[in-house]
C-alpha cells in the first residue's frame, strides 16, 4: 500500500503493528479518525496514556488495578475463604463473566512450561503460599488451562499448598453443556466417563 | 463484559469505538499494549496525534495532504494533463495500488445523493472547474463508482465540464478480469455485450 502522507503512513503502521489488524483495516481506522472530530483522537489517546500509565498489579492477587489492590480484593461482599487461581486476567475476566464465583483470585502469570524456560520461580505461586499461610483461606480452586503444561502447574502448586492444610480442587472437566456428544473430543468424552457424577434429579 | 478497573475499562471503550472492533478484540489490543513496554503506548498514540494535528487537505486536489500540497500534485514526473475524479481517498489510494495510472487527483468528498441531503455544492465540483479553466488539463477521468448517484455525479460533471473543451471520459466497466461469466450480474453482463469493444490480437 502507498500512501501520499507520511502521517497517514505512520498512522497506518501504528494500527498495523497491533495484533489481528492489517494494512487494510488500519488504514479504515485511520480515515475514521480523520472523519471525527479531533476531540476523538484526543479522547482515544488520552483513554490509552491514562490506562497505560497509571495501571498496577495488585499488590494481593497480581490482578490488574487502579490502585494498591485491585476492586476484587477490596470487594468486602467477596467470599475471602476462597481462591480461584487462574493463569492470566482473561482467565480471570472470563470467570467474573460468569457471575458464577464470589471469592477471590490469584492470577499466575502463565504456567510452567519448560519448553518455554518457564519455571515455577517466574510466576506467582510464592506470594499464593503466603496467602494461604496466612489463614483465612480455606479453598483454593485451580481453573487452569487442560493442557499438559496446566496439569503440571495445577500438579506442582497443589504439592506446595496440601501441607498447609488447605482445601485444593480444581474445576469441573467433561463435555460442553449444549454440546453434541459426538463432537466432542476422545479425551474429553473419554474422560468424562470415567468421572461420571451421581445424578441428582431436580 | 466486566472490568475490575476502570482505566481497563475506559481503554476497552476507546478502541471498541472503532468501526468493525468489538469488545472482545478490543480487550486483546488493551492486554497486547499492557504487555508491551510502555513506550509502544506512547510511540501508538504520538503517530494517531501526529497524524491528527498535522494532517491536511491538499489545496489542489483534495487529497490527503501533509503540506498545503499532496505528494502527488507536487510531483513533477506527474502528468499535468490527466485529472482523475474519484469519490474518496480509499479510491484514490486503490487506483494508486495498481501503478496504472500516472495523472493527477481530484477527490470529490462524495457523490451527489438527493436522499442523503448531497448536492453539487456539497462536493468539491467547483475547484475541478477551476482547475480545469486553468488550460493545463486535458482529460478529465471519471472513476465514480458505477451508482445510480454515481452516474449522477458523473452526468453533472461531464454537463459543467464539457463547455469548457476538456475531453471527459469514464473508466471501463464490464466483467472482471478472471471472474467467471455465469456469476456476473445481469446488468454488466448485458451492458458488456451491448458495449463490446474490437478485439485485438496481441
Amino acid at each position: 500500500m502507498t500512501f501520499s502522507s507520511k502521517l497517514i503512513e505512520k498512522a497506518v503502521e501504528a494500527f498495523a503493528s497491533m495484533p489481528g489488524i492489517g494494512r487494510k483495516s488500519a488504514l479504515r481506522l485511520v480515515l475514521h479518525l480523520l472523519k471525527q472530530d479531533k476531540s476523538t483522537t484526543e479522547q482515544f489517546t488520552a483513554a490509552l496514556t491514562a490506562m497505560r500509565e497509571g495501571i498496577r498489579e495488585c499488590r494481593v492477587c497480581h490482578n490488574l488495578a487502579d490502585s494498591e489492590v485491585c476492586q476484587i480484593c477490596a470487594d468486602a461482599r467477596r467470599d475471602r475463604s476462597l481462591v480461584c487461581v487462574v493463569e492470566s486476567i482473561r482467565d480471570l475476566m472470563a470467570i467474573e463473566e460468569t457471575s458464577q464465583y464470589r471469592g477471590l483470585y490469584h492470577v499466575l502469570g502463565g504456567v510452567i512450561s519448560p519448553i518455554e524456560g518457564i519455571g515455577p520461580s517466574d510466576l506467582h505461586i510464592e506470594t499464593l503460599e503466603e496467602r494461604v499461610k496466612q489463614g483465612e483461606i480455606r479453598e483454593v480452586i485451580m481453573a487452569i488451562s487442560p493442557t499438559i503444561e496446566g496439569e503440571t502447574t495445577i500438579y506442582y502448586i497443589s504439592k506446595k499448598l496440601r501441607p498447609l492444610g488447605v482445601q485444593v480442587s480444581a474445576i469441573a472437566r467433561g463435555v460442553a453443556f449444549g454440546g453434541d456428544l459426538e463432537y466432542a473430543d476422545e479425551v474429553t468424552l473419554g474422560r468424562s466417563i470415567v468421572a461420571r457424577v451421581p445424578y441428582e434429579a431436580k
